[in-house]
């Protein structure tokens, strides 16, 4: 038997206990959670069959009752000895997707966001949409596109046209960028024609994770009128691998901005869903970005209760992401075309001039929130390395 | 044994046979080919087990050379004796959902369509945007809500701002909209990181079903700058439950519209995938519409190596629809904000003057094409109802 010891520091301690797919090289694909520096096998140490799958979506589908249930089981679990073989180190493991992603929708609740993009794509405009104060404008994405931390994404190619040119040209994209966002996943679904209020948010998300939507500035930029983005962003979405659970993050709930014009009342909240979390964005291994959660306009109650306001049912392993997230700062700014202003003010990474991401690189965005026992909680993190585009002629 | 009588005029010949999922008092769904106004079960007459199944997706995802070698064995069975319990009366089957549907894709390839909508929705600027003739414009829609005809719709409320109005107000949609459209559906899916050249296009997609792509106008203009249409179209997309294999449409191959510019290379065909399909719409039994396929500017082929050309990779069950189907004529327009021109020109259903649809109201869309006998074959039909919006307070 063994017994897992947490340093106080460690941002994976008791309060955490974020959930995962891991496999070794003896076994398939199966749900763990994550103490430390090791990862405890579930269906091992729960005697359930319902973890012993590919994918979180099972236990998921359980719903809030359950998932509460199990978590105050592993708090006294994990006090005492656990089966050898039910106890992994982290660096000994294959951390694979976590869940089986059903619908992938994309928001774009950061103001500082929005204002800068709308600078930058639409100049002579106002920088905010009439609509942005009144709802959490957001999109559907790619749901089978969406990868686990560590998975290489080969640049995109596509068609770009600048202003000066008369016809786009096809090639590979020469703005690719990042967006650092927070992703929510939702557990248990609704029905077909009814609307998730803002209070019942904790009944349907499971939790949180750490998102990168890779983004090719040239292709969107030609593309997105009047229908919205689509080839630029499809290519790739990035996670990390941890899902944080919603009660490991009840140390972090804090108030949203102040909302004025205040919001019709179905996206109004009683106890909102801010989040105090820090991000972090290196690349190449150099600080760049430090993303504050606090700033979103919009809680991710209020994006889940406007998208389903309509009667769209949501279902166990819908995801959405808060769009990217963006300070008032300037290094506090979630993508890199904001931060290099359109690539008109690189940033020095690893002694270079950069603006935008090149062949190679290698960007991680981590995260930490507070946590119950006085400390910190981690998220672990998403980490990507480019590869160079397809060049075989089409 | 029994053997199915066609009647020579029949939709649903030889030459058709589409492929979906029925039940019986009896029966858990599995999947069914139609031969006239008869429903066989795959699974007993070809006794194989991916047939017994709530969903195509285990038959699709065996590729092109099984589809090729099945339509053939069922050309042979489907002329002889079968056993009693493998042959249904169309009449005594619940028809179901014939897919699962992985990411949902919406294009916008119809010239006159995106022209009319592009006057409505713009006045002021030019009709098409510039991007419009160099690439299928496009965007994803939500999966969760594709629904199998004969599903009842709840008119969907949201946030709607007249232009004279200073703030959005919250409640049911007052412009709801069809759009006619045909889906395709991939089988065989494809790399991350993958094309998907236009040539390749028959060893992917499966087959193709008609759809009626719900769409609330007010809603939609109101939220769809700058991210795209959202809670305007994701309360419901419907579709008919026969999904027809391309095999059957090969007698319905037609050139394009003649293509100007020269699209890049990426989405030229050798030999179009043009579509000589008439659809035909009924509102409240009367025939208002009749948009003609053929006329659409984009073909699905390049629709799907469009979609491809960033290496987003397709899935089995990935599903994309063409965007509403209008001709140039006023009668073969295939959304009612354009048949009625943004509801300034009502028409008249059952005798009285109409715009958008009313609670109660009953949508059918049908479609037929030249089938290789000679005759026509059939897409069967989509046929929803709308029903009163939730009116309980938030």
């Amino acid at each position: 038997m063994t017994r897992v010891d947490v340093s106080d520091d460690s941002l994976f301690g008791r309060d955490n206990l974020p959930y995962g797919v891991f496999s070794t090289p003896g076994s398939e694909p199966r749900v763990g959670v994550r103490l430390g520096d090791s990862v405890v096998d579930l269906a091992l140490v729960l005697n359930d069959d319902v973890f012993a799958r590919p994918s979180l979506n099972p236990f998921m589908a359980q719903g809030r009752a359950r998932w509460a249930q199990v978590r105050e089981e592993l708090g006294v679990r994990l006090e005492g000895d656990l089966p050898d073989d039910a106890v992994h180190a982290i660096s000994e493991v294959r951390l694979h997707l976590p869940f089986d992603v059903a619908d992938y929708v994309d928001f774009y609740a950061s103001e500082h966001h929005a204002s800068n993009l709308g600078r930058l794509f639409r100049p002579d405009a106002e920088p905010l949409m009439p609509n942005w104060k009144h709802l959490p404008v957001g999109y559907h994405g790619r749901a089978g596109t969406v990868v686990v931390s560590g998975t290489d994404v080969v640049r995109p190619c596509g068609q770009r046209k600048a202003p000066d040119e008369t016809a786009p040209t096809f090639g590979p994209s020469r703005r690719l960028d990042i967006e650092a966002e927070l992703g929510f996943v939702v557990g248990a679904g609704s029905g077909f024609g009814q609307r998730v209020p803002t209070a019942d948010f904790d009944e349907h998300v499971f939790g949180a994770v750490l998102v990168n939507d890779w983004s090719a500035r040239d292709i969107q930029a030609w593309e997105y009128v009047p229908l919205g983005p689509f080839l630029g962003k499809s290519f790739a979405t990035s996670i990390s691998p941890w899902v944080v659970p919603l009660d490991a993050l009840q140390q972090a709930r804090v108030q949203t901005p102040r909302q004025d014009p205040q919001p019709l009342p179905y996206l109004q909240e009683a106890k909102p869903w801010g989040l105090d979390i820090d991000l972090t964005v290196e690349w190449n291994g150099d600080v760049v970005s430090q993303p504050p959660y606090r700033e979103m306009y919009w809680s991710p109650a209020q994006m889940l209760a406007h998208q389903t306001v309509n009667g769209a049912s949501v279902r166990t392993g819908d995801f959405y992401a808060s769009g990217t997230i963006s300070g008032p700062e300037k290094e506090q700014r979630g993508a890199f075309i904001e931060l290099t202003w359109g690539g008109r003010e690189p940033v020095m990474v690893a002694g270079e001039e950069r603006t935008f991401v090149a062949d190679g690189d290698e960007i991680s965005i981590s995260a930490t929130a507070p946590g119950s026992s006085g400390g910190r909680i981690g998220f672990g993190e998403v980490r990507t390395r480019i590869l160079p585009a397809q060049q075989e002629p089409l």
